[in-house]
């Protein structure tokens, strides 16, 4: 949206050659996020200001070069918050109130909510976008804060129209894709609903069958010693924090609902076609359900998703650090590239298998050079 | 169970030294894991017939070096039925029939019916023990065979008592886990009910959860531009074969339904929680879910399972195969060994993060050494 030749405007007007952000921008909140941007618009050189009510994670973050501290007087054309989603409403109308020249963002990960009480409190709707940077980490905080943080990650930039409370300025959202723009990140414009409903269907779905899947495994060590690659990839993300998941689908409760009503009648299905083995309909249904889940991967886009795109070769290894050194330093002779990999130990066995996807039409040099070079594919 | 000093018995009786297995093996079904098995035991000298009613995969599998063509006379001392499940109980019976002085061993996927079905027979269960081989590969058939298929895979041996109708044989269960650990599999004792109940849970349960959650997605293209690893992982076994399936599923329904209740119990109390916001328990009832579900990744097993036991390093690299190449090279160079590995690309971008895990007490050194090489850990 900003072009380059907005780009050379700025710099003309003493603003930076390069960057598509233009003038201040005003951070509230140093964690990994709020921090993260910092760093990223300092390296383009951009004029970035930090506010945290701790001066302790203030501190570090500007010892970190996210920024410098903000002072009064600050005129941010941008202001960032990126706070916990608890305070995200309270931190975004005291912004709008307190800088009326500022366009306000927010990162929070569901953002209908947050509209609606920022509706209510009657705040310049007018100057407020609501975004959501698809990036995280595991660990949070400035200590864990990177600047490539967003390169080619989702940015969904919330766009609304009159209907739904306020129409979204299209100047003041073209700020924050500038923002989103300059950190690397892909722009994805939605409505609030859509945004919410989509990370119900492609994240907090999930993550809730992960948990009712994993919360059925404890107290069975004896079939655990059983247990398989399907099962650790179905389970992993199950591992996440609590406190903070009850938050997210507290705050998206319409979605997930509709969406676990959906599938608990898919389930209810399930069970009634398995307790009635006689019924000749019964297999069919359940071969339908399994079709279904069939089509439903091959729709998830990109690289890990669509099995049909890609060949895996299966390389059985010892299992020690030389050999994947010395399989990957072949693959790179050979120019052959892998488009996703990964690493399955046999339990028990010091032996390992390396899954490598390829394209298609490399598959079958891949598989004769991986031969004569003496791996074993199996 | 068979010792050295057995098999060197054997070796003076002119069977074969270095081999637990004694005597002639007979293979019914030269698909995927007949052939797999009649080459592992041709390797270690063991003398395999072949038996197919198919001429031509028979053809295939004696080609292939898995064993010779079954001829009148034979006098197999073991004979292991690897024929599709809705034949499996049939195939068995006939083989206890045609060979009197042979133990008869199994290796479908799920056991109880299939025992069922034996005693309704009334077959000589003296000389029956039911197996499960925890191995597979998505491409059957003899050509994707492997004498490797089984290394550090667990192999169950069903073991019951009077109880449950006939009393296995310790003899013959010795026979077939003889079998087993010349294969290099893990051998798992489990009555058949523990052996279904178990699989239900490792690998049935998750298999229903995947299928069930990938079946919501189709239709929702705009909402998958923003799909992640989690929803990845959690749908990617939603590609198995449905017809498959609907036999495993319909052969092991009662540990499959009473799994698919207590969770839908759960998910029936995630809903309630959802729907009643304002309600103070709700919040803490979806924390404690969580938390059970944190306790269950926790409890499985094995290299992948566990997160507690290892530290993952992110590393991001250029998506290049040379890239690859290097890194591992560098890592075998500094001795770090890797547990686990996983390459996750940022759609959209010419970048990719390389997570590793390692053991706790090399991951600091990792990190100093990899950030000295250059390495961008992220």
């Amino acid at each position: 949206m900003n072009t380059a030749a907005n780009a050379q405007n700025h710099a003309s007007n003493g603003s930076v050659a390069g960057a598509r952000t233009q003038g201040m921008v005003r951070i509230v909140g140093t964690g990994l996020l709020g921090t993260s941007i910092g760093l990223a618009l300092r390296q383009l050189g951009v004029d970035v200001t930090l506010a945290n009510h701790s001066p302790t994670s203030l501190a570090l973050a500007v010892d970190y070069g996210a920024g410098r501290p903000a002072a009064d007087g600050d005129t941010p054309a941008l202001i960032v918050v990126a706070v916990p989603p608890d305070i995200t409403a309270e931190t975004v109308a005291r912004e709008l109130a307190g800088f009326s020249d500022a366009v306000v963002t927010d990162v929070a990960s569901v953002k209908g909510e947050l509209r609606q009480d920022l509706l209510a409190r009657g705040v310049d709707m007018n100057r407020y976008v609501g975004s959501h940077p698809m990036a995280g980490r595991e660990r949070g905080g400035a200590i864990s804060a990177r600047a490539d943080l967003f390169i080619g990650r989702p940015w969904v930039i919330c766009v609304d129209d009159a209907q739904s409370g306020a129409e979204t300025n299209t100047q003041a959202a073209a700020l924050v894709e500038a923002l989103a723009l300059d950190l690397g990140a892909a722009c994805v414009q939605m409505s609030t609903t859509e945004h919410d409903e989509s990370v119900a269907l492609v994240s907090h779905l999930p993550q809730v069958l992960s948990t009712l899947l994993a919360a059925q495994l404890t107290g069975h060590d004896s079939a655990l010693r059983l247990a398989g690659q399907g099962l650790r990839d179905t389970s992993r993300i199950a591992a996440s924090d609590p406190e903070l998941w009850v938050q997210i689908l507290g705050a998206n409760q319409k979605p997930v609902l509709d969406l676990l009503t959906a599938l608990r009648a898919d389930l209810d299905s399930m069970i009634a076609a398995l307790g009635h083995p006689d019924v000749a309909g019964s297999r069919s249904a359940i071969a339908a359900t399994f079709a279904a889940g069939n089509r439903g991967v091959e729709s998830i886009p990109g690289k890990h998703g669509s099995s049909a795109r890609f060949v895996t070769l299966t390389v059985a290894i010892d299992d020690k650090p030389g050999e994947l050194a010395r399989l990957f330093t072949e693959l790179g002779n050979l120019a052959i590239n892998i488009e996703d990999m990964r690493l399955e130990h046999s339990p028990g066995a010091q032996i390992g298998f390396v899954e490598l996807a390829v394209l298609p039409e490399v598959a079958e040099r891949a598989t004769a050079d991986l031969t004569e070079f003496g791996w074993r594919l199996v």
